[in-house]
């Protein structure tokens, strides 16, 4: 079964590579990507498989139901694009201007794509259901997902499993991580309101650029201080905005930035303690006015550890994959999270590092690129991964064999 | 001669109104009064008075000699405007879209314009010479004094005098203060050249805004720690820019701001002790990249004892002054300050707070205005002085009793 | 055979409680536990076991040869005590003014006596052979197990097991971790040379209160801003001292405190971050002198992948454990690390909160205590893995199996 | 009569030497000084002259009136010493271990005495009537002054004058100020009430040491930001306190230190402003504990106007005195000041600078010492300031004529 899986993924890897192209030429922005949920329908429509359109959004859900009684089993794309103008020099690139597929969403598809055709080749000899789920407007927060669930996409599902093309590990590689694996990803933003005035009279002002310095060096000492150092988190001030003329004390500094974190615990604690920073700040600057506002983006990827475990086992043995790896937390974050709130399942990355790039460019740079090949491991490994999953379930001992 | 003096002056209020609200109406911006000094020269033209034009860049000096012999005073008087909005709703508003005299500055032409024309008149009966600077850019380093000072405008005098008409301080009252008076002002601008990069991987950035922060903080000491308590100071950061995505750790951030102090001992240490800090508190981050640019701006008014305690003295009999004080330092700067490293002489303040404005608007405000009838008080006192000083310079017992 | 070890331990339970007692009641503080020393070595003599005394220093080394062939595994336990003073109030409290044994190591040493009996009883049956080690000196760098290595104790050994009773995890519970386990510790000194004066005149003075006060800060950051955020690290400032008159303005501020990482990347990393932020916020503050000096204390405890695997599979078949789960990285320091270093094998944690401790008080407190009965689940385990770990070593498939 | 003045007190020179030798022989701390007061009473009572021991304490007033009519003069020397081990090495060295006059106390009475001396022998030629002040307890809070004041020793007066001999200031130099001379010389103790714990569990502690040095960092601030600049002000931390093992997070750490400030609306606010620094720097670390003690020592000395201009006047005729100048404000504070709020004076330096001292060793230093002969300057300056205070308060203007 296995290896018939495998020889089909690889017959189709030109297909593959087409639609890959094809989307990269034609991304669409975030809640806005209306020709892409078209075009993935349209795939499937042309082969007969059932869809649903205009699922939470723009998502789009397959169902193929195989020969045999078995599990449920979701697999999950992404196909948004970013406001980035794209630098790359492919003779693919964008034809939008300022939109571009650099984070390799137009990958993810593609592979999901073809899995669904060789599933649907071979669905009589399949146990179970497979749900694929093309998830719009992963890149902006609220993100798809959540709507998407409540739309019901997973409804009935009894594992998800999902991939992340990524271009900093060297192809070749799949890497997992169980618990914790991305972080959840939140904004602030802080306004200091100050007292303007005369730069040479400070006495009279309440200046809102050394109170607000004052701010940023104190909640430093939240990650350093007062969060468990067994557990990842960062606080990062990205903007600090108070722009004068030389001689006006400032009146007011916006600051924003971003919190990330692996539990809700340390969450809640990052949240309350910087509430605490930026009264008692203010309140040892005169008293100065000020507004917090703390904006919780996706929670953190928490992968289950069967499942993980299962996945990292089968993974040894895909054609091509040469190592299978635990990666450490990645600070990141992914909108992935919710279906694990509700489903059993585990996000990987799989090696996407360019072949001829020493030190590949990151995601969501201009000149970001995959290695196409990439997409026919994880199309191999999700597959796999889904097709065998049915056999899991059995008492622990017994599972762990399967591997 | 006095009363004379003082009966003309009244006699000519009414012009100097006019005179007033036809610059005020008028403005032009520092370095390109041209039309200004063109309406000055004019003035002194059409009296015969002798008048010399693009004195040092605009600047315009009339010479009146008096019957007698004696000593060469000057009379200095500014005449640029500012980039601001008028918002006063006065009648004879700024026709400028923009540029509004928003600091007195058309007051204290039509006061010296009218000084000018009474001096002339009693020229037969005075002593020495006057000499009227009508001075261009005071309100934009370089400033207009230095290339006129170099332009020969101090040529031959003995002393000089100056005013400035100031809304903050009460009608009536005149202010002067010995020794260093008005600070020097000096701009700084500061770049910090971290590394930028994802929100959530610090550790592969140099944050901008951290460092900028630490910085904005450590500067704050050079002035509680460094400079001796006796010695006012201040070193203001005005800005602080930084803005980014609220994932993306700052590449830079933009520091600019401001120093006063009253002594160059004072002015080098705080250059000096800054560019510590900005090298040190780069060197503690990763050794990050900077620059620090420190730019002079005028230097400090430093009253000459003799003067100031012969103009304070006089000035308590002056028809409608009701009040002479002493002032505390003033930590704005002003560019009458090179005049008096060239000749002995004093700058004083002339209080012109509106009668109806219970909080007057500070100068270079949008709705900042003067009471008129200041420039009459201010107009008496210099032109006093410039007469009564003709006596000075006797042994100095005897010159006290003149006061 | 497992079950007759489980059996022959808890026969010899009773004797496990009395030696504790007595150890308890005898502390001797690190690097003077010379009595200890002789006690452990006597007791092994009247057994008959093989015994090697003066190893590394006080350290006792037991060697018992199975009747067959196999492997040869390490058990370590360490009996040093604390410079702490008794206030438990236990009927065997110590009678050492000011000595303690307040981290259990009275219990680790007699749970390994015990486990030594019994093997030495067992020896006929068993294969390969056992080196018991008993270390001196955990507490105070730097510390017994360097020189006990050095003297050959771990000479011949496959696989070395340790653990530690832990009053702050429940009775009951094994907890393991593979990898990073327990942090290395170092520690640091920090003098800020800086120049006294009148506290009335800073500007002849530098403040070592104000520039400790930035460092103190500044050092913050490199937790939060250097180090990845993956990488659990602490840096703690534990000491500031400098005392001085009310009006006198520091000359000297002292500061120590200890760092926490698990890496040596890590640690490198924070050493020269440190060194950067003292020489910087020196440079920043009229360049005022400094000594910066960084002991390394016990590297961080790694445990081996496998060992620690086979040693969780094991514990859950242990009678009365209820409970075997990994634990979180540790950030107290462990000598136990280097043993690690040169053989494979793994340290962990018994659960010895005492039953009736809702609160348990932590190790080091004057009113520590252990649950005595944990003393037997620690040698059930660590006697089993030893014996167990005969059958390790085989294919990592069969291997699991063992489990 | 000034003639007479000077030459008398010139053949009490030696006399005078004497008197301070064996003063500063036979040293005693502040509010101890017995055998001091004891030797001051006996030299009047010697005389004849009217004297009142115990006032206030350990001080002593001598009275002495002229043969005419007229105002009644203060003048006031200070007694005490200071617990300092004297290494200067003189012959005349400090018979009392550990005490030491630091300050030139010795030198201050010694003076005031032969004033007090050469007066009385006058006393038929001279107007009014003096008051010899000798007031203890100078040199530490609440100081003699306050106590003498209530006891009486102002009644009847119309203004005072004192000197402080200064080895700063050169021999042959009279310092005065008008208006704030000398800064009142507050102190305060900070107590942060953290959380103690383990130095690697930092998220179980409120860390006192980081909390200590965000306090320390943030309270630079008052000065450099919300006092007015011209306003001089000093706020030291002088100590911090916070002395733990290398691997132990402080509970506690202790500050004090001092405020200096030159008028009562800057000192309420630097004591406002510190309390709401220590309150938010609290709050927004935890809401950790705190205690702030604001202690008020001595205001400071404002010195009138025209009693210093009066001075100023006369010490220029001073044979020996060869320079008389402003001085700076001193950041040094005096209990001189309470008479100062009683009754009109002033209070200035005589330069008491060694002559073979290049860098004379500061007051309160081991080995301070003083020009003898600057006894003498101070001695005429204040003799002949309270004879010749007889003429003033007649209309200002001829009163300037006086000097």
């Amino acid at each position: 079964m296995k290896q018939a899986l495998f020889k089909k993924l690889e017959e189709h890897y030109e297909e593959m590579v087409q639609i890959r192209r094809h989307l990269h030429q034609n991304p669409e922005l975030s809640f806005k990507e209306t020709k892409t949920a078209a075009y993935i329908a349209d795939f499937y429509n042309r082969l007969g498989i059932d869809v649903k359109t205009g699922v939470g959004g723009n998502g789009v859900v397959a169902r193929i139901k195989g020969g045999k009684p078995g599990k449920t089993i979701a697999l999950r794309a992404d196909f948004d694009a970013l406001p980035i103008k794209e630098e790359t020099g492919l003779p693919f690139s964008s034809n939008v201007p300022g939109v571009m597929h650099a984070c390799g969403h137009d990958g993810h598809t593609a592979l999901l794509l073809i899995i669904g055709k060789v599933l649907n080749e071979m669905r009589e000899d399949l146990s179970g259901e497979y749900v694929l789920i093309h998830q719009h407007a992963e890149e902006l927060a609220p993100g798809g997902a959540i709507s998407m669930i409540k739309d019901g996409c997973l409804d009935g599902v009894d594992a998800i499993f999902g991939t992340h093309l990524w271009a900093e590990i060297p192809y070749g590689t799949i890497s997992y991580r169980t618990g914790p694996f991305m972080a959840a990803a939140d904004r602030f933003e802080i306004v200091i309101k100050g007292r303007g005035g005369h730069g040479a009279m400070p006495h009279k002002t309440k200046d809102a650029v050394a109170i607000g310095s004052q701010l940023v060096t104190n909640i430093q000492q939240i990650v350093s201080r007062r969060v468990n150092p067994a557990e990842p988190a960062v606080v990062t001030v990205s903007s600090f905005i108070a722009e004068n003329a030389f001689n006006v004390i400032a009146d007011t500094a916006k600051l924003q930035g971003t919190v990330r974190t692996f539990s809700e615990e340390v969450r809640d604690l990052i949240e309350q303690e910087m509430d605490a920073v930026v009264k008692g700040t203010c309140l040892a600057n005169g008293g100065c006015g000020h507004e917090f506002n703390y904006y919780r983006g996706y929670p953190a990827v928490v992968n289950h550890k069967q499942e993980t475990e299962f996945l990292a086992g089968l993974a040894a043995d895909v054609p091509g994959v040469s190592n299978v790896e635990e990666l450490e937390q990645q600070m990141g974050g992914e909108d992935f999270a919710y279906y694990l709130q509700h489903v059993k399942g585990t996000f990987f990355f799989t090696g996407a590092q360019p072949d001829d790039a020493e030190t590949p460019y990151p995601h969501h740079h201009p000149k970001f690129d995959i290695n196409e090949k990439s997409m026919l491991l994880g199309a191999k490994t999700l597959a796999m991964a889904a097709v065998e999953y049915q056999k899991q379930g059995l008492p622990k001992d017994e599972s762990v064999a399967v591997s």
